[in-house]
């Protein structure tokens, strides 16, 4: 699928026009400078993608594809000040490189281009997207607060785990596809198909990346190995763990994941082993594969025609086919 | 005027209903918190007002006049994060009370919360007044920048600082005033003098302010009378100050305005007699008047009758009408 590249570079190009320096500087230079930190511009790829698919022109989305990706980088800069994050993708965070007051401020200024970016449609598609805009915006706000409070809770329900990362990353997913789908006039039924086809797709994805974390191979996987594990985060192979082992593996479990005094790989070493003996790996290969099988059964039903149905499932088989 | 309390009363009510407590229950509780902490609600009365003015039903306004003051309150929490500020209306701020991370995300979610109340309008409207929206919130983040670079600048003009607080404070009265203008669907060129009204009027409301904060009764005045002296801040009086002053005063207040050491009521007392007799006083009550009259002069050509202009001139004036 080299169409991707088209779409990449398209956006990429669009991006750089975008990101000028105006006053005050101290305000625009943090903005000019996250989003100029690369990344794989996956979301608006995905909108730019779905409104050809939709038999509209990619050129038209490319407002709302900026306005996921600016809303997007608004979410790092205060999610890195939240989590006292030192780097992103490998440079200093905003809040680093200035201090948090700027990371606050820009990241403000940020969502409110976001909407800007959707001022160039006409009155009713405006009103489309930044009604879906808002709903999904407040989602993954309400999605990071669920991160936040499950830190300090130990009774984490599985299904209350699924929520929350539906809604801090799946739902800008499957909008940032609806919109694409908005922008080309799709019908009501086609728009709210794609955006559960994005949704699950992004839990999926999701998955995957806790999957990763722990069973990645260092080479291929961008972020530490075992970086969850030493951060004590819950996630769905912990809980799963969890919920399938035995009162001893199920108390070391507990015991590695609240002492700071372990060594580092050893520890990372000894929570695979559980994860893998308890059934949790396997229980979360087999949660990543319903989800991406049901974002490929809601192609299905889509008005679109099979080339089309067969490039959405080839490009969702390339984003899940990360080396596990 | 008993008028403008039967709007505050219709929207502190209309509020009262907006702020239920949803889940995650740690996001929206600061929300709740904040937009109870009272104050005037001067912005989303303007808003009420003014639809009425231009023949609308006001009641059509309550949502957009309760984005106004949710926006206005998001700005709030966010400002006081990077103020570092203990305290407000006299009770603990969002980050005090709870903490950073809490502000910053309460903060971004009613940043969103704002737009969302735009939806109930139709699409035009809806576009009309979330434009009108961004390009202020936009000037606001501009001004709280100017504001934070001017800490640490000695050059500032007066014309830069005129800017600096039309941007943080006068557009956001001007399009709480345009607003209820946009919901009555007043013609553009009313619409556009109910904004220059209100601009103008917000201004010199904040030059009153910096005014009563040197020279207001401690009694009536709400703030600790001498702040922005003890803060060393760069207000209008201390720029014409340093304007109008003789080598020796103007040095004597660079002093006074870089050292720590100094007894506070001392340091207050010394640099309002500076002040005073270098004109900057008087010159800043010109400038209130100045502001004040082109308020007032805008109001001429506005196409309404002349009821409307007393009453609109009748409650510039009852604003401006502080204690001085």
């Amino acid at each position: 699928m080299q169409s991707i590249e088209k779409y990449q570079k398209a956006f990429i190009s669009y991006l750089e026009n975008y990101v000028s320096l105006k006053e005050p500087n101290n305000l625009y230079e943090p903005i000019h400078y996250i989003l100029g930190l690369g990344g794989k511009r996956l979301r608006p790829v995905l909108t730019l993608i779905t409104t050809d698919i939709f038999d509209g022109d990619y050129k038209q989305a490319l407002d709302a594809a900026l306005s996921v990706e600016v809303f997007h980088n608004f979410s790092l800069i205060h999610d890195d000040i939240m989590d006292d994050a030192p780097l992103r993708r490998g440079k200093l965070t905003v809040h680093e490189k200035w201090d948090i007051n700027t990371g606050i401020l820009s990241g403000d200024a940020m969502l409110i281009m976001a909407y800007q970016l959707f001022e160039s449609y006409n009155p009713n598609t405006f009103q489309s997207l930044a009604k879906l805009f808002s709903k999904t915006a407040i989602q993954v706000c309400e999605g990071q607060q669920y991160d936040i409070d499950f830190e300090t809770r130990d009774d984490v329900t599985i299904p209350e785990y699924l929520k929350m990362i539906e809604y801090k990353t799946a739902v800008l997913v499957g909008a940032a596809m609806k919109m694409g789908a908005i922008v080309a006039s799709a019908s009501e039924r086609n728009q709210d198909g794609i955006y559960e086809y994005g949704k699950n797709l992004g839990t999926a994805f999701q998955l995957k990346d806790d999957y990763l974390d722990a069973f990645g191979d260092q080479k291929s996987f961008g972020k530490q190995v075992g970086g969850d594990i030493i951060e004590n985060k819950k996630t769905y192979l912990f809980l799963k763990a969890q919920e399938f082992s035995e009162a001893s593996d199920s108390q070391l479990l507990n015991d590695l994941y609240s002492s700071q005094l372990i060594d580092v790989s050893d520890k990372v070493e000894t929570v695979k082993t559980i994860f893998q003996r308890s059934g949790a790996a396997d229980a979360t290969k087999q949660a990543i594969s319903d989800f991406t099988g049901k974002a490929f059964s809601i192609l299905k039903d889509l008005q679109i025609s099979e080339d089309n149905k067969l490039l959405l499932k080839q490009f969702g088989e390339q984003l899940m086919n990360r080396a596990v």
